[in-house]
């Protein structure tokens, strides 16, 4: 059995709008088990009403919510009966938990996640995200800014994690590379470059070369690796570029004659959502002694199932476990 | 007179298929002149065929061509009778000469410059690129990749360059950003943050604050300050993911019923161009005692003729003259 700790409050949606997302994980996996923090009543009342089986939850009440406008280090003492707070204390007293998952505030949820739960031996907490590259396989991006200004040495660490991440989502040996202005090995920022060095020589790192922003959404790569500051410059960058093209596209496809204009307003609605990093998908915190994954906190019933699937496969493939091998 | 150099060789397309551009450009301003490096024969016979007052433009015969095969720093050396090397020369001998314009090899043309024109005192040579962003207006990014590695003094000299060009293409106090992870001034890797409190206390100097990735192309900004490092990712990231974007979307298009199919493409395909930093307009070099505007290796007659009328503004506004006045 795979158990996950479910925060279900915080998020801009009501419990009863997630839940439906709970519901459907939970029917197409009699394996999965999932602790709810959250209003007992409420969540007990719709579980019920949708038939899932006692045995694959427990509801923690919870009566208080961490909201945007607490500061992220006031939570651990201001709001212990807080879904937030409840879930990361069940996380730290019961280890055979695989995996937090929340849609809460992004600060709060990793502050108290490290300070509560602990840092794994030598690991330096990394933050990933998952982006769909054009051929529909996917990318992991490692760091996405939780580590600004690092050394290679910690550039080293992002690609392990990334590495074993990969794993836990399916593939054998992901293939890494560095974010840089050049593929060629000799351009970069002198960290890319020692990075670069450090890498090629590192055994058991399926290490690819240098990829250039151009080349982000094309390149073979299955982790690329950057420095937190880059990360999120190229994150957000790419969903800026995505959205600001599909509008410039939009404005001809409103001119289109029916059934044209239904068809190709359609189709840019999902293009846009393909880019949408921030409201599509989550991030996922490694290195605290639970794995944390965050979904937005725009999230609706289908993207907490997303992101429930994620935290499963975390479960699954042991990814707490082979964090602490890999870096053991 | 407003007097260009131009470099009509070492790119992509051949003389005759760069011509027109030349040719459009003159005939709109009688106001320009251009000595035009290249085959004296070649040249001579297409201007006369066009009607090109001769009292417009000078041809000075440069039997060699730099390639892309030709290592940068040997050209100086190796090439004396390339148009590159001769414009570069007579840029030297007639400070007269208000821009020089190549769409030859970026490496060979920038190195050269530096190395036989020489610097602006107490200038670091920047590398600038105009975007255009969704509303339709400008923004210049400074620097695009020419310094990587740099403290927040460089960063001011980037803002400070940005400025006098875009007031050399008509903006009066051009609004000043600096790229970032957050747009609150307490964002920013370690640099970013002293340039933030630098620029803060820089007189004359319209800053705004920060712009992260996702604002860039909808930002007040008309000068977006970055380390070259960033700046290169930024403006890489940007052209990959329109692109991705466009190609998804181009996907349904192709499906589409005419006309709506062909109108559908044709849209996809000026926002594909939009996007196409590599191709379109040029990117500026300026800190060398002649300012360089550098057209892509790919580009047409058109794209000469955009690049051209950037090289004018730069003359019109004596943008030479404004740099040493900015840093003098």
């Amino acid at each position: 059995m795979i158990k996950l700790a479910v925060d279900l409050k915080g998020a801009d949606r009501s419990q009863e709008e997630l839940l439906p997302g709970v519901v459907r994980v939970l029917s197409q996996d009699p394996g999965l088990f999932c602790y709810l923090l959250g209003d007992r009543t409420l969540i007990e009342g719709f579980l019920i009403r949708n038939h899932l089986p006692r045995e694959q939850y427990e509801i923690i009440d919870s009566p208080d919510t961490v909201t945007n406008h607490d500061n992220p280090a006031d939570v651990i003492r201001k709001k212990p009966e807080s879904s937030l707070m409840k879930g990361i204390a069940l996380c730290k007293s019961d280890p055979s938990i695989s995996c937090f998952v929340s849609c809460g505030p992004t600060g709060a949820l990793f502050v108290s996640a490290i300070m509560v739960l602990g840092r794994i031996p030598h690991v330096t907490p990394v933050l990933l995200c998952e982006i769909i590259k054009d051929d529909g396989t996917r990318l992991c991006i490692s760091d996405c800014g939780a580590n600004i200004d690092c050394g290679e040495d910690k550039l080293l660490t992002f690609a392990r994690m990334g590495k074993v991440y990969m794993q836990s989502r399916g593939m054998e040996n992901p293939r890494i590379a560095l974010l840089s202005n050049g593929s060629e090995d000799s351009k970069g920022n002198e960290l890319v470059k020692k990075a670069n060095q450090l890498f090629r020589k590192t055994p058991g790192l399926n290490f690819i070369g240098n990829v250039e922003g151009t080349d982000v959404l094309k390149c073979d790569a299955q982790v690329l690796v950057c420095e937190g500051f880059a990360g999120n410059i190229l994150l957000k960058t790419m969903e800026g570029a995505a959205k600001s093209a599909v509008s410039h596209a939009k404005k001809t496809a409103e001119k289109l004659s029916e059934p044209a204009r239904t068809e190709m307003l359609k189709a840019l609605r999902e293009v846009y959502l393909n880019y949408d990093y921030n409201s599509s998908g989550g991030a996922v915190l490694l290195g605290a002694n639970t794995p944390i994954v965050k979904g937005h906190g725009s999230a609706d019933a289908d993207t907490l199932a997303a992101v429930l699937s994620i935290a499963a496969d975390i479960g699954k493939k042991d990814l707490g476990a082979k964090i602490r091998e890999e870096f053991s």
